[in-house]
């Protein structure tokens, strides 16, 4: 029995914005399975920012993708034929099959999980790497202590939610950012914050001032750009910096250039820059508690979940511009 | 016995480039002493970029200097008089008496030292606070491994010679950056550093990349602005910045902006500001290893000898454009 798989590849580098035409989807054949190998159905295609940089030629994190390779990224799916002992049928995997509706694998890197209390895109966001990403930065970076202010940018998203949640759990003040009020809204009402400041409705700094009265002991950010750069001028001493992301920057030819530079010295503020793949050794400790806090209930999450394959490249651009609320997801199956 | 004692007071809060009529010399009369009182006949006065900071009305490090008030700085000088059980006649003191002739005090944070193998003035700068400063923000900051290449501003001076040389004891590959050829000579030949790159002579970029061939793993930062912004560019994975001072910035009303800040995440850098009257447990530690470097002679020094404290603004001033060649100093007496 022949099967086709689609697949979503790189067909552009692309300068600045990302567009549609930068991908290409194509369908191809797949082959039968050698000894060894099993065939997965991707449920879930997990979208996220960090599939930008793998997009340009320049240095990143971590190894681009070469124009014309499938496009990387987490999946969770179901094995369907397995040459294997140590997969069954029925089987569900975590791994990293990339945008495409079947993986084949030998097995390495792939987590099996139960979905018997929570859903399976779960793994994807609360349960999986951005929440592990959180959970990384702010507990082993950002070192929150009792009655500190935290405060996470991209605050409704799948990192900063679980933030924001944590730090809550620590006994912190959690001040969110996001755009618009609707998020906003969400971030105090249903994650808990005790405030949330939206960038779009101007003067951020004001608003951030009211928000955090005591100053910023621990900002995560995700954003960088102006953001990053406003809440420079409201940092405490021995402020810590969990740098995660950049996401307003990763679109721009000229990146925003920071002007407050300075106050990380006066302020004798420490600042990582991280990725949390190198820190796999905390990996089973947070997904402990993650998993726990998840199943108790006590730690939300919200998922924007595109539907088919092709249309990850539209989410995965509107991403970028904010369209999303919560885990970007693509539905697969 | 009247003593009259000259002092320098902070007289204007400079806007910008510090200048002479920002400081107002006086004379006053020494009061007797009280019971438990020592006085101290200044040797040396220290003069460090830090106190620029102090002349503001913002936030900075640490207190700022009030108008009217002698300028603060660290000093080494003879007790000529005491009143005082644990200090005689004759004890050299290395305190902080600040911009002045002669000081007053209960012997609170004075610090005896001998002067039989080393000059008085090597206590301000080499077996001192600055040297402390490099020995702290490299060693528990940089983190510097076997082999990894270290990278200095202001390299041929009172902090970053003592970076260089420490760096070099920790089989480092000690690269400096200066303000043209003589120092850069002086920083090679004398200190023995690797290579050191003069930022005046033009593409910074590319000789940091000539002298650093192998990328950057630590970035000692002595001035921020436009150097630190090439150094961003040249930065190897998981490397560090101390975070030191900023002296480019320090008379600018408009702060350099910062471009390649993307790079300390893309790089996973960590990223540290310090001031090293924040870490006193080191100090006893650090003192002992660079006494006894500055001893053996593996610990080189140079000063600029200002003469009289009446010519201590102008040196003041002369250091934020360069024009010191090591460690700035005042000969008092």
């Amino acid at each position: 029995m022949s099967r086709k798989n689609m697949q979503v590849l790189l067909a552009n580098r692309p300068q600045g914005w990302v567009q549609e035409s930068d991908f290409r989807i194509v369908e191809t054949e797949l082959p039968p399975l050698n000894d060894g190998e099993l065939l997965v159905k991707n449920l879930y295609l997990s979208l996220d920012p960090y599939m930008r940089g793998r997009m340009n030629d320049s240095k990143s994190y971590a190894a681009k993708t070469e124009l014309g390779e499938v496009m990387v990224g987490g999946t969770i799916g179901e094995v369907i034929e397995s040459r294997n002992e140590r997969f069954s049928v029925g089987d569900v995997v975590v791994g990293y099959f990339g945008w495409q509706q079947y993986g084949i694998s030998r097995g390495q890197g792939l987590q099996k999980v139960t979905t018997k209390e929570v859903p399976p895109s779960a793994y994807l966001g609360a349960i999986g790497m951005p929440a592990i990403t959180a959970w990384y930065g702010l507990l082993q970076i950002g070192q929150p202590k009792e009655g500190e202010t935290v405060v996470v940018s991209a605050a409704s998203g799948a990192v900063g939610s679980v933030v924001g949640q944590l730090a809550r759990s620590r006994g912190c003040r959690a001040v969110g950012i996001a755009g618009g009020q609707a998020k906003c809204d969400y971030v105090v009402n249903e994650l808990g914050f005790a405030a949330c400041v939206d960038y779009k409705a101007g003067d951020l700094r004001k608003s951030l001032r009211a928000a955090a009265p005591d100053g910023i002991d621990v900002y995560f950010d995700n954003v960088g750009g102006e953001i990053l750069d406003t809440v420079l001028t409201q940092l405490n001493a021995h402020a810590r910096i969990p740098l995660c992301g950049l996401v307003s920057q990763y679109n721009e030819t000229e990146p925003r250039a920071i002007r407050n530079f300075g106050a990380l010295l006066t302020n004798r503020v420490t600042l990582r820059g991280f990725i949390v793949s190198e820190h796999m050794e905390f990996w089973p400790q947070a997904l402990k508690e993650l998993e726990g806090l998840v199943i108790a209930g006590k730690l939300k999450y919200r998922e924007s979940i595109a539907e088919g394959l092709e249309n990850a490249p539209r989410a995965f651009i509107g991403m970028f511009k904010g369209e999303n609320f919560g885990k970007q997801i693509v539905k697969l199956a």
